[in-house]
């Protein structure tokens, strides 16, 4: 049981100040002050505030779900808000020092310019609209995969729903996608289709809730760390278990680190699960085979399942840089590493193609306790199904133009331009920023984003307290007010106590993200002076 | 908390034999022999789990979430896959009675031979693929809507997120048919779109768990009931209060059976909510307006927060009957009434569209405290956004096509046809099951399903009492078995004790249909003669 479960005797139906008692929870479980601040940003205002709480209501924020209220989710978070509310004011002409606010916070490719590859929306037209399949302007590889879709889908419409865990065929062109990948068998049975990765390892990590020897569960993640994980493991009560990763070794996954945390955890809860987000998110590093290995062996010395978050697998770009998955190294360790329990997740958001409002995604869950697989299954049933055309995004991101097909060549061509441009920008960003005073940058091997560290002068620390914000927090919102620039601070993902640092994606395109980093180098200049002392 | 959180003591990660253990927790837990003996068909093979249980395991059937074992989702149960095998085993050749297995077992539209409505998937292909705006087949208000949405998505794609609640032009648009329907005013902030209603009503009933004054939450549901009420509930540890439908008042609500409910309720745990389906799943009544009225005097009385589940508004047959929405209906009730707290839930599964694969829904919060929507509004955040493609099919259905407008007449005949001959189908089953002996049936009002009461002979009882299977389960299997036809035995929605029901829907085409009912009379003739005594 988590703390927040046990709310219940602190909760009070007559309380008539929801905010001072939001104060009071947050402060009962250690948030920080800045987050308590941040929730006025998500009321309308203070008086529906008081307004709402003075007569009876079914559901107050008293009686609300007490892990609703202390999860958090930075990518979206009162930053990103505050940004919409500047674009609003934009609009209506109110005068700003910038002309658009450009939104770095979150990967999201399209909404940043990239655009969608052409195979993958004409196959998306062709099943929602068969009656295109008779129009000569769309290729014959294209049409042939959507007949093979549509023939696994009841009524040959995808307007009806799937088994739960998707479409046999696209489950099929899966496993051999990673069979063709890893050079191992993947069974398509294993293989489990979501709206989008989020869904699917929500719906892993929910199978973790369970009390053993009256102790709750744990699961450990990274940190700096996806703030989908600290999210959902607040939803549903589980312990968090951070885990630093070593910034001096460019992220990498520390075996003594890991080791540490545990054994601190251990006292406090039943740790269950490993998270490895790889390539990194937010810190863009591709982690070795040697890192992996150790990784697992840990892992199986904990008896920790594994949660792969492989969704950068195509978004590699460092020299020397490789992407190997878990479940490839898992299998060449051999015994008994290859019997150890392992889901891998992968999305049709990002990669080349960027589909992120299309929510495609998968799972592969291997060695999982059949039984286990079973309650799984069920699990997932009562939600129905997967959004179809989500699973036919991922079919065309498995399942790509061969060489001998007539679509090949574009595809070839938009995916090149795609992943050779964001290799570009990678670079860009990483060494732009590492010539900005008091920052220091690590390569981006892989993923979208970097995550610089940034010294911030004594008098910046004094300004944010008086502003009662987090440094990095009090320096984003600057940022944003003085140039439209949107980043994340690195406390929504996490960053070694008394550090500070941001993530940005590298997605805006080249000659808005060059004209981006110059306004970020002429703004953080103006900011150290401003507050150097 | 509830009784299934507090496992742990019992979890014995030692224990050797999984399937045991299962009927162990079952037993404990009061589940249904019959529920356990299902568990076998959700499992590969026995011996998988024997193998699975010998090895030491992060993840364990012992150490799974508790409250994922004891969820069920009848509609994709055990006879579902057995369904699902049969098709299967004709497919090689197996010899059977019947050539083919008709899913009567849910409300997949298309899967049952319904075609698209036009008007939406020219929406769609043209969002997906817009080189397709300049193509002249396709009608200028389709054009035009797209091109709408295309702007309301950042770098006019679809492949980019959305707000969580949804792209604001479409809130905008559902907002204006609510106010077009109810004659009231909708405002859009308080339209939260999602990848279905299913993901919408989880979303709102999480907010509710929370232990008040150390009870634990509770949430009325009727009987018989749409299964994913239930699921949810068992999900997320939330007390279910079972109220009984009165079949002899067409499946009507009894205020004096909810009060019995809900006191009795209210000495084991703290009632927040209550469920109505309306029209009914799997019941087929329309409410009357008395009967909400009613029902909405009740929720105040009691504080509950109202769930009306609505995704059947379209879809109403019998002469008499209207669809009434809680909205309406309690915004002219006035004072207190018109200030109470209510999400109404609407889908594009049902109603003439059928598109259940594309997920498409929304929720209409009215009244929620604005501290509680701010915090509804972050939890959906960490899920990204409902699929793109999804908000845009719930765009076509409240925006669909005026008079003056190209599409119109097109739209309008397929609409047309699509709930003309659902309404002759509705009253084909009914009166056809009701010359089969010992039926009844209530008049399919709306909705998509019959669920007639069957009287099942002595020898029947006896027989599945044998096979421990519960007698509707027995009957539904004999059916499966002996002509293809798989329905859901009422003990998946739930039943008074003693009475025996199925849920059917009315999906097959007409002719099948027919047919369907032909092959469910001669087996149930057979099925009586044979187990008369």
């Amino acid at each position: 049981m988590s703390s927040t479960r046990l709310l219940s005797p602190l909760i009070n139906r007559n309380s008539n100040n929801g905010y001072n008692s939001l104060r009071r929870l947050g402060l009962c479980f250690g948030l920080e002050k800045q987050r308590i601040e941040n929730f006025r940003f998500l009321c309308s205002s203070a008086s529906a505030m008081t307004e709402a709480s003075t007569k009876a209501e079914a559901l107050s924020f008293e009686t609300l779900n007490p892990n609703i209220k202390v999860m958090e989710y930075a990518v979206r978070g009162p930053l990103v808000i505050r940004a919409g509310e500047i674009e609003k004011e934009l609009e209506k002409g109110v005068k700003k020092p910038f002309k658009e606010v450009i939104r770095a916070n979150i990967g999201d490719c399209h909404a940043m310019g990239q655009k969608p590859i052409t195979f993958i929306r004409q196959m998306l037209a062709l099943v929602a609209y068969p009656e295109l399949l008779h129009d000569s302007r769309f290729p014959e590889d294209v049409k042939q995969r959507v007949r093979t879709v549509l023939e696994g889908c009841k009524g040959g419409s995808v307007g009806s729903y799937t088994d739960s865990p998707g479409i046999e065929v696209i489950r099929r062109h899966v496993a051999e996608y990673i069979q063709r990948r890893d050079g191992h068998p993947s069974n398509w049975e294993d293989i489990v289709l979501g709206s989008g990765a989020s869904d699917a390892i929500k719906n892993v990590i929910k199978l973790l809730i369970c009390h053993i020897d009256c102790k709750e569960p744990g699961v450990m993640i990274p940190i700096p760390q996806y703030p989908l994980y600290s999210a959902t493991l607040a939803e549903f009560g589980i312990r968090q278990i951070g885990y630093y990763l070593d910034e001096s070794k460019n992220w990498g996954l520390d075996i003594n680190e890991l080791q540490r945390a545990v054994d601190d955890a251990r006292k406090k809860c039943h740790p269950r699960a490993i998270v490895v987000i790889n390539p990194g998110n937010p810190t863009g590093q591709v982690l070795t085979r040697q890192n992996i290995e150790d990784i697992i062996k840990f892992a199986y010395n904990e008896q920790l399942f594994m949660l792969a978050d492989e969704v950068y697998q195509h978004n590699v770009y460092a020299k020397g840089s490789a992407f190997f998955s878990f479940k490839k190294v898992m299998m060449e360790m051999g015994e008994p590493y290859n019997k150890m329990e392992l889901a891998s997740f992968m999305s049709s958001s990002k990669g080349y193609m960027g589909e992120c409002g299309l929510r495609g995604g998968y799972v592969e869950v291997v060695n999982m306790n059949p039984m286990v697989k079973a309650m799984y299954l069920k699990a997932i049933s009562a939600m129905l199904c997967p959004t179809v055309l989500g699973q036919i995004v991922m079919d065309a991101v498995v399942n790509p133009p061969r060489e001998d097909e007539p679509s090949y060549e574009l595809y070839m061509k938009e995916k090149s331009a795609v992943l050779d441009s964001l290799k570009l920008r990678a670079e860009m960003v990483v060494k732009t920023f590492n010539t900005f005073e008091g920052y220091s940058c690590n390569p981006v091997q892989g993923a979208m984003y970097a995550f610089p560290q940034v010294k911030l002068p004594p008098g910046a620390i004094r300004a944010a307290a008086k502003a009662d914000q987090s440094p990095d927090v009090f320096y984003a919102f600057e940022l944003l007010e003085n140039t439209g620039i949107c980043i994340v601070p690195g406390s929504g993902f996490g960053q070694r106590e008394g550090t500070f640092h941001f993530r940005t994606t590298i997605l805006p395109q080249p000659e808005k993200l060059k004209e981006m980093l110059e306004k970020f180098q002429a703004f953080h200049q103006k900011f150290i002076n401003k507050y150097k002392n």
